[in-house]
Order: structure tokens, then C-alpha cells, then sequence
């Protein structure tokens, strides 16, 4: 059997998930609903349709019904990237001389790079479905961005871009992608939206931030007459359509009757994670099958390992309803040189729920171990990785090399999220030996957290 | 039949071609022999190992052997991102509104980008196998420099790059790529060889050339003990072991029973272009089948549609054997607003003879035609061409164009060579509508052929 498993497993077209998978529906302990940032109330769908497309607000708050049909629209688009591959890593295993066999779920054989594209375009299909103009949107490193302008591009709307500055100003060429796709793109905090103007009286020079990029997508959304706002990470309808990527994986592992021990995503938002483990999360919460799973963050922005579980601001304007989840406080800025992405300060709720009950683990680590990895996985299985997805790669290989220490042939899976061309900036520091780690210390983490709203 | 045709075809592992085809055992017209630049006799094979590697010399002078079996290793190698997918473009053709059935070999799907790690494997390998310490080598855009940056690494050999200087400085991101591959690259002309060092003084300030840049590497493998030079394009070798992407192609249409009637392809040194047509080329030359071959060149370096077939210098050292080839001669080089890539002087000497025996067309297409061809795919078909590929894609658009127009359900299979991320300083040009055509005079054409060598 064992050697019959190709390099690439690739699912045959009819293979292809048919339908997005709800874990919700499987969950006994349900996240904590959204509330309205002025009455502290549960968000209603109304409230919540000003801000986004109505079909995916049902989406949003929807935590029973198991299986949405994926419309044939969206069917057609992934095919024209999908099925990504599921990669035996013969030669890492080899490389590393462990007995475990390792397996990783590719997503960035698309233009925008990542797996961002799978949930942008049934964003956009619903946006257009209800007959919008146009949406707005926040981006830091870029993918997200990148993959919506894709979308938008694919089914005629308009694209407005929220990047941050920092990212902005370090990533041109990112820009031009997100342009060849007719976006229009712009640094943010910017004069443009209310919100911008007063994060920059308040902090002249700030390089910008996720949480101030979404305040203003949303307020130029709310203002705009046939514009809505949508999220790449984060949101549960994110991570709905993110199963894909765990459907696909446990079809293919299926497919060749391998049973996964250890199953590891890189998590910033959560949009990844939570996508790749939801399939195999759902087993377990109906009792049917047992995995480790590991969830793995950057050590300079430990939402999940040093973060409070509860309710927060999803945005630095506190424009967004609150969610409940693992967060490090929604002023919290990774430290400037962090370069490894997943900035995010808080953590969609799903995961966070799971992860309170105890059904996966999390750990962090240092960047330089992060970039490591990446090379080391570069010059072996010839992908150059994203750095988020490196956070996954560095625990895959540091799994795989205890399995050599005790002789055990587990199973490992990883995502293997997206590519890393529009991050040579970062890979030349590590080069160069300039990139260092930062920690924050516990003191920090406390004065943000103690100004978490009093819900 | 044609329904079940899926966006994607991808090959078995078992179905991958186990041996490269080498198109001139089928050749009648044999191309013409490489000259010793010194004696301007045939040059020969211990001539050439001075150079290259003695298995490579003996796959550059076989023209009667059909087959040359691809070893173990590099398969193994070819597993990890091959077999690359021949896509059916069903977004392109329902956009364009045509009859047409378009097809294309996306070779991108690799860290390098192209189809350059195919032949980039195959030397590397043959290199270590004859204990050589590392290899030098030339790079314009990057995308060879990369390519060859993998294969080393995964052989751990030494790679040396000399980088055509004005790519050197406009793409670092190319640079961090091949240093993450563990590779030196050095900008070319430079100061490390006599050649480079004359050039400097002589053109003070130059941006550089791949001639140039040839030059440095090839003096630099034969003045350092355990080096051989290896080589991206021209080369019959390297056409050879670009076979796989006209077997893997052919291979596909046969699966589903398909008949192309027009293949294309993009020209500059001939590696894409031979690769893809030689099984098909093989067919025409054998009798057993008919197909209209297009090769596509810039205006602006036009040595197919423009060049005179005679024998040139490869190199602007004039270090490098002889070939009859088409020639723009080896002192040209193309204006400086050229952004398109296939910069090449001259054109493969099989590619050469094919077109000289009229079993391939060829024409040329302006830049800014080419990056409108490129965005506009990029936004159908969803993938970020480079811009050597997008000359491909003009014509295959345009021919699905004359079908619409005569209601022709012609069959078009194109080579999509490479993706375009490290081009993005071109697309910028091309969005701020900065890009302008260049085309030489026949003027200027005649000057360059004038100091042809007298052969």
C-alpha cells in the first residue's frame, strides 16, 4: 500500500468537495455570539447586513446546519486552482531520516499565493449574487488582498484595498499584482475615512496596523451606496469556506487509506486552521476518530498561548461587533520587526472555542527558528515557503525529528498555506543574519489586556 | 468525449515520460555542427568537456539517438513538481466568445517559476555524477539563475551565477531567491574576469548581457579546477531535456483523445519552444501527422523573423564554439525599455533548422501587446503569466480571435512557460502607461550582421 502513494495526490475533478462543511454543527460547546459594540447585545443578522452580504451573514451566524452547497460558480472557479495537492514530503522524510511519514496540503499554486483565494471568491460570489457595486477590504502582507482582487476581478466588481502602510511601502510589487487585477490599493491609515485621519493626528508616522486597515474598509463600506465589507480571517463564514482545504485533504488521505496522528497548521487569524482541521475536528467531536492537532503562532503574537479568552474588539476602530475568542487585545501591534506575519491580535472564535475544550494544542515560536525551517524546506522539497506557513513546517519537522528519537512512524500533516516570493525582504534579513526575536514580556501583554472591554 | 475534459489534466506519476526525446534523430536535415572558434572545424567532444560535463557534451553531439532515458534520480526530482497540468483555458474561451478549444502547459507551478528546472535537474545531476565541486552559470531575468539555484541544492554542489547587472539590481528579490538555494550570484560585467574586466573598461556603466555574462561564467569554469559551465537555453541538451514538456503535452492529448491543430510557443533562446514542439515536430517529420507551429518573438530582439541564419558566436567573448543559428548577431543587444525577456542574440540551431525547413512558422510581437495579452489572461484564466510567456499568449489569443471571425473550432495549445511575479516592475511600467514599443531598423539589424564572423 505504503509505496503506491504518489509524490502529489491529486483528487480527480468529481472529487472535489461539493459542499463547504460547518464544524459548528458538530459542536457540543458553541462560540459565544457575536455582540453589537453599542449595546453589548447579540449582533442581529439585520445589524450585521449593513456591514456584510446578507447570504454570507447566515453564513456568519449559522452553528447547525453541517454541510453549505458550494454554488456551481464558485465550483467552476476552484477548479481553475483546485484540487491543491496533497504532497508526501519523501524527500524531507528522507532528509531528515525519520521514520514518520509526512504529508503537507499545498495551497499556494495560485497567483495570489495562499489559500486566501478560496474563501475571496465565494465572497465575491455572493456580493455580486446580491447585486453589489463593489467591497472593501483591509490587507497586511498581502495575500488576502491579492486573492480578493482575483475574485472581484473574476466576477466584475469593484475592489478597494486597505493596505497596511508598512506592508504598502515595503511591498510595491504586491501593489502591481493587486492592480494587474483592477483593485485600487491604498496605504493605510489614510486621510481617506474618518477613522484614518484620527489614528494619524494621534500617532503621526504610524506604519499602520490590521486592526486600523479593517476600521477604515468598514467605514468607507457603511458609506458607500452598493459597497459592502468582507474579511479574509478571522470570521466563521472564512473558515466555512476554508473547510475546503480539510475536506480535500482528508478525501485524499481517504483516498489512500492513511490515517493522519498529528495534524499542524500555522494559525494568525485562524482562516487556515481552522479550515484544514475542521473535517478532522468534526470527528472527533462525533467520537469517531482521535488526532493531535496542533495550532502554531508566532511567539512575538501568542494570541492563543499568552491571550485571555474573552470578548474583543475585532478592529483597532471598534467599528466591528465583538467576538469572544483568544485575544492579546485589540490594541496590541506585534513589534516592528516581526517579520514572519500572522499579526493578527485575536483568534476567530471556533478555534478559540475548540481550543478552550481542550481538542487541539497550540505552541509558539521565534522567527529565526520559523526562517530556518523555511530554507531548510526550501532546498529540500523545492517549495519556498510563505513565513506564516513556515510556523507549520518548523513544528512538522520538529515532530518528525522526535519520531526519530523514539523510532515512531507517525503520520504528520501540515498546511503548507501559501509561497513566500513577496517576502525576500524578509528571507534577506535572515541572510544576512540581521533578523532577531522578540518576546513579548508578560507585563506588556498585561496593560493590553487590561483594556479589554468590560462585557 | 469533450465534457469530460477537465479544467486540468494531470498526468499519472506512471504516466510521466521515463526517457527525453531528442528530435534530431528524426531530422533529415540535420543542424549544423558546433565550430571550434579558434580553428572553425567541427569542434569536438574533448573540445567541448573542457567545458561541460562529458555526459552533457555526449547528449549536445547525439544527433541519431532518439531516446536517452532520464535517470532515477532526476525523475525523482521531476516527481516533486511535475507533472506540470495542461489546463484547458474554458475561461479564456468563454470570455473570448470563440470556437476555438485552447490549451496550455503551465510550466510556472515550481519555486523557480519556469520550465527551467527541467534542463536546470538534468545538468546538475550529470555534474555531480562526474564528482565535479559546482557549476557557473549565466542568468538574465533570474529564472534560470533559480532553476539552476534548486538543482544545486538538492545535489549540493557549488553554483555560481552571473547575473545580467541591470537585473541584478532591479529584481533583489531574484537575488534573495537563489541565495536561499545557497548560490553566489555575482552582477555582470564584473570585476572577477579578464572578460568582464575588459568589458567594463570599455563600456563604462553598462547595464550588461547574457552574451557578456556567458562569457564571465564560462571563463570562470575553465579556470577553476572541479567547475564545468552549464547553460539554460540554446543548447541541444538543454532542448532535449525540455522534451518532457512536449511529451507530457502530447501525452495529455492522447489521454482524452484531442488533436491540436496549432501549437505556439514563445522564443528566445529556443529552450520553451523545442521542448514543447519536438514530440509534434517528431510527428511532422516522421509523416504521421500534421500541425502549424508558431514560434513568438519580440520585435525588439527578432532573430527568427529578422536574423540571418549563419554561423555566430554564442558569446560576446567569443569564447563559446560556434553555431549556424538564426542570428541577430552576437554584439547585439536590445534596446533598454525592453521589458519582455527573450533578450538572445540567436536561436537553438535545431529550432534554426526547422524554421529554415519550413516546419514552423514565426512572428513577433510588440511588448505593449504582449503585458495587454498578459493582464488580460492573468484576469481570466486567474495565473500571473511572466512576460516572456504572455508573447505565447498574444497569439493564442489572436488566433482564437481569426476562429471566432471564420467559426473554425481549431484546437490551440500554447506553452504558459513561467509566472510573472518577479516581473512586476514591467507590469508597473505597462499600469502607468509608461511602456513604449521599440523596434530596431534594418539599419541598425545590418550593422549588427555585418560582424558576423566569415565562416
Amino acid at each position: 500500500m505504503e509505496n503506491k502513494i504518489p509524490y502529489k495526490i491529486y483528487l480527480e475533478e468529481h472529487e472535489m468537495p461539493k459542499a463547504w462543511y460547518n464544524v459548528r454543527a458538530d459542536m457540543k460547546n458553541k462560540p459565544a455570539p457575536l455582540l453589537n459594540p453599542d449595546t453589548l447585545q447579540p449582533v442581529t443578522a439585520q445589524e450585521l447586513e449593513a456591514v456584510f452580504c446578507s447570504e454570507l451573514v447566515q453564513q456568519e451566524l449559522d452553528d447547525s446546519t453541517a454541510f453549505f452547497e458550494i454554488p456551481e460558480e464558485i465550483r467552476s472557479f476552484y477548479k481553475m486552482y483546485r484540487p491543491a495537492p496533497l504532497v508526501r514530503a519523501y524527500c524531507l522524510e528522507e532528509k531528515l531520516q525519520t521514520p514518520a511519514k509526512i504529508y503537507y496540503k499545498f495551497e499556494g499554486n495560485n497567483t495570489s499565493g495562499s489559500h486566501k483565494l478560496n474563501s475571496a471568491i465565494a465572497q465575491a460570489y455572493y456580493a455580486k449574487k446580491q447585486g453589489l457595486r463593489g467591497v472593501t477590504t483591509e490587507t497586511g502582507a498581502g495575500q488576502w488582498g491579492t486573492a480578493l482582487s482575483m475574485a472581484c476581478s473574476y466576477f466584475g466588481l469593484d475592489c478597494r484595498v486597505f493596505m497596511v502602510k508598512v506592508s504598502y511601502e515595503q511591498k510595491p510589487f504586491r501593489r502591481e499584482v493587486m492592480r494587474t487585477y483592477g483593485a485600487s490599493v491604498t496605504p493605510s491609515p489614510s486621510t481617506e475615512t474618518e477613522v484614518g485621519r484620527r489614528i494619524l493626528a494621534e500617532h503621526p508616522g504610524t506604519g499602520g496596523s490590521l486592526g486600523c486597515a479593517i476600521s477604515e474598509a468598514v467605514e468607507v463600506a457603511v458609506n458607500t451606496p452598493g459597497y459592502r465589507y468582507v474579511l479574509g480571517s478571522v470570521l466563521n463564514q472564512v473558515l466555512l469556506h476554508q473547510s475546503v482545504i480539510g475536506l480535500e485533504t482528508k478525501a485524499a488521505l481517504d483516498k489512500y487509506g492513511v490515517k493522519a496522528d498529528i495534524i499542524i497548521g500555522c494559525a494568525g487569524g485562524g482562516s487556515n486552521l481552522g479550515g484544514l482541521i475542521a473535517p478532522f475536528a468534526g470527528q472527533m467531536l462525533r467520537g469517531e476518530a482521535d488526532y493531535r492537532i496542533i495550532a502554531v503562532e508566532p511567539a512575538s503574537c501568542p494570541s492563543l498561548t499568552r491571550g485571555r479568552y474573552a470578548y474583543d474588539f475585532c478592529d483597532t476602530g471598534k467599528m466591528c461587533p465583538l467576538a469572544k475568542m483568544y485575544t492579546l487585545g485589540s490594541g496590541f501591534i506585534p513589534s516592528a520587526n516581526h517579520a514572519g506575519g500572522l499579526r493578527y491580535h485575536g483568534m476567530n472564535s471556533v478555534v478559540s472555542q475548540l481550543y478552550a475544550d481542550g481538542l487541539m494544542e497550540a505552541t509558539s515560536v521565534e522567527q529565526t527558528k520559523v526562517f530556518e525551517a523555511a530554507e531548510y524546506f526550501a532546498r529540500v522539497e523545492g517549495i519556498l515557503p510563505a513565513p506564516e506557513s513556515s510556523h507549520a513546517i518548523r513544528v512538522a519537522i520538529d515532530e518528525a525529528i522526535k519520531c526519530k528519537e523514539t523510532g515512531e512512524e507517525k503520520t504528520i500533516v501540515f498546511g503548507l498555506t501559501g509561497t513566500g516570493y513577496f517576502d525576500m525582504y524578509a528571507y534577506e534579513k535572515f541572510h544576512n543574519g540581521q533578523m532577531t526575536d522578540f518576546i513579548p514580556t508578560d507585563k506588556e501583554l498585561e496593560a493590553s489586556l487590561e483594556k479589554l472591554p468590560k462585557v
